[in-house]
């Protein structure tokens, strides 16, 4: 059985709603066809199993009630698709349960906030193939956040001056390195030559220090077969990470690249915005990030404390919490990665509003790269911040032994604390 | 170059906001780095190049402003990405012009309505395999529409029961039958144990009658391999036709099933009314519709007049104009698809708006298999419903002397007209 919450908005009975829900999703048409027996229907119908009423809403989430609607009735209702109906696929589990739903006609809005999936998912899907202990392993990071940076501007660099960039990242001591998810492989900066000019300064760095940094090339291509080209470049090279952009390869693209995979995926999200911006369209998180977990996202990129984006921290504090709750197993939780205008000074209450753990990637853009003591600082402050939030010790306090947090928090502290 | 035109909602500066895309998808970052310099930026630097403003909006689309917020701005804007900057992976452009830019804060609203690719995507691009000269070519049916009908109820049926109602449509006269787009491969009905019950059918009517129904077959799966082995099953039992959900299984699996495609590719676009059903948020039909042609939709489902969904018959005329217009050629129209409810009923007003034309597949449910005097009366009816739009006539009219679409007017009529 897969059950499926929607939070239904309707200026009519929320009950039809559901029960339309639950027939045009299963064995629905327009009008009684021959053939259609009630047997049949039962075989595979979808049931309302649960309706919890919410409180009316004030405005329509789509403007297409008519300006004197009445009460705009809101429920929580779930329903229930039987496995043998829907199969593991979930591209058909995509279409039959959730496809269709947005384009019946009466509700006023709709959204997908749970999906319970049976134990036959996580048999059908490999799920994450490095995640947290392969990121760590890979890194060597233990007892603190992987901290992370990106190479900036987003666009316009060539090779040679990505790898100088990267040179220096390198040196500071950073962890991991990533493309910005905007640079693929254009013409001034073709994958293959980026991959031959920096993988050389990674590998050699190991040599010196035995430390490997984990830097994640963008290898997302529309053409999946393109895309493992970009996979394999990477990997004779000796990298070891991959960023992709999911939503923009699809389902199909995610599945394939997992199968042959031999690279640490690192899912960056955008588009996902669309789906969930308003509150009374869309999908929550915790529903949508299922199937990339099933598919076999390694590290997740879920914005994070006092972004620069519209996300609330609270929706942050969720996603956090989804992708670190096992589906079926622990093996199934990718890596949360905190990113978005972190610079430290977010470290103390991600830390406490995120269960007290350090597991996760913590990006920094800005907030190393452009430190004013230069990047290698900026890591330590980042560092530093997490220390201080792991002990209890309020970054100023911390700061007052520790110059480059101090440096930090004079640079940065005023856009947050 | 790219130009894309954002509709921006906000209660602060609409330049501000347009200047914040271009800077936000190119070269951004929360602050200034070392080596960004002016040259690199103006090298891949996203543009404004036009700002018309629209009339305010009276409620924000999404709900974040403040109760006591100002006077909500409105204007479409124009932003040119350098071809250079984005090259043609539609992965790459999805994520450069159109990803990120729902994420950005101070918008209480913003939606992509148009869409200007320069030739070389033409070029990138393989575009619709078979489209409206295959389809016509496949199906023998010339001067009119080809007339449609779908397997219903949309699950449940065991190959053999499917069989039983494809048998009796093939002999209606119908030109082509699809699977529900949510009918793929489940434990019940097995594609291959399906296309065993029913390309014999669809072959000895051929053989018989010289017509060959197109029959279109749910083969979409998460995974590409698997897809393409949904595919071959159908064409080597002398298929011609496949259902595909597009956005489930995401532009990865398209570009991946249409470089190896043997089928004409029917597209369902189930899921598309989330990204497009707020008039404030998302995408306009026209702009998103281009991707999937370029990855090489054949038939393109759109709705149709007088639907039992949501969407307005003004937003079904407008995708139909989308999807004639040719790209680069008309080689990249794929052959539109009205349908939902559809019973003949809505045939005059159709063919009046968009722009006089017979060249679409018309797609009738229970309008055929509903029909009082059986389907094969029901696919009388639908023609005779088009004869009477192509000549102007009023179905009243022309039902005097057609028993069919008059008591296609008298079942379904009250529905439409």
């Amino acid at each position: 059985m897969i059950t499926v919450t929607y939070r239904i908005e309707t200026t009519g009975s929320v009950e039809a709603m559901a029960a339309k829900i639950a027939s045009d999703q299963s064995t629905g048409t327009f009008v009684p066809v021959p053939g259609e027996t009630e047997e049949l229907k039962a075989r595979v119908a979808a049931r309302v199993i649960a309706i919890r009423p919410l409180e009316p809403a004030t405005t329509p989430s789509w403007p297409e009630a008519p300006s004197d609607h009445g009460t705009i009735h809101r429920a929580d209702v779930d329903i229930a698709f039987p496995l043998d109906a829907v199969g593991t696929d979930l591209s058909a589990l995509m279409t039959i349960a959730i496809g269709g739903i947005f384009s019946i006609k009466g509700m006023t809005g709709l959204r997908v906030v749970d999906l319970k999936l049976p134990p036959e998912y996580g048999a059908a899907y490999p799920g994450p193939q490095f995640g947290l202990p392969g990121s760590r392993r890979l890194t060597g990071v233990e007892g603190r956040p992987i901290i992370g940076t990106i190479v900036k501007p987003a666009l316009g660099l060539r090779p040679m001056e990505t790898a100088e960039l990267v040179g220096e990242l390198i040196g500071s001591g950073v962890d991991f390195i990533k493309d910005d998810e905007k640079l693929m492989s254009p013409a001034y900066s073709p994958l293959k030559e980026r991959v031959a000019a920096i993988m050389p300064l990674i590998l050699e760095h190991e040599q010196k220090t035995g430390k490997k940094v984990m830097y994640a090339f963008g290898i997302s291509h529309t053409d999946p077969d393109e895309m493992m080209r970009n996979h394999d470049m990477v990997l004779s090279a000796g990298g070891n990470c991959a960023v992709v952009n999911i939503n923009s390869i699809g389902m199909g693209g995610m599945a394939f690249l997992r199968k042959r995979s031999g690279l640490v995926l690192h899912a960056h999200r955008n588009g996902w915005d669309v789906l969930t911006r308003h509150p009374g369209i869309g999908f929550d998180f915790k529903v949508w990030q299922q199937f990339w977990r099933l598919l076999g996202v390694d590290q997740f990129q879920i914005n994070g404390i006092g972004v620069k984006y519209w996300e609330p921290d609270e929706s942050f504090v969720e996603s956090f919490k989804a992708v670190s709750t096992p589906l079926f197993s622990p093996a199934d939780c990718p890596l949360p990665v905190a990113g978005s205008g972190q610079w430290g000074g977010q470290a103390p209450e991600t830390y406490r509003r995120t269960g007290r753990t350090t597991d996760l990637l913590y990006l920094c853009g800005g907030g190393i790269v452009s430190h004013p003591g230069g990047p290698a600082a900026g890591v330590h402050a980042v560092q530093q911040a997490w220390e201080a939030a792991v002990a209890d010790i309020p970054l100023e306090t911390y700061a007052l032994d520790h110059p480059e947090l101090a440096a930090s928090l004079k640079t940065f502290g005023g856009k947050d604390a």
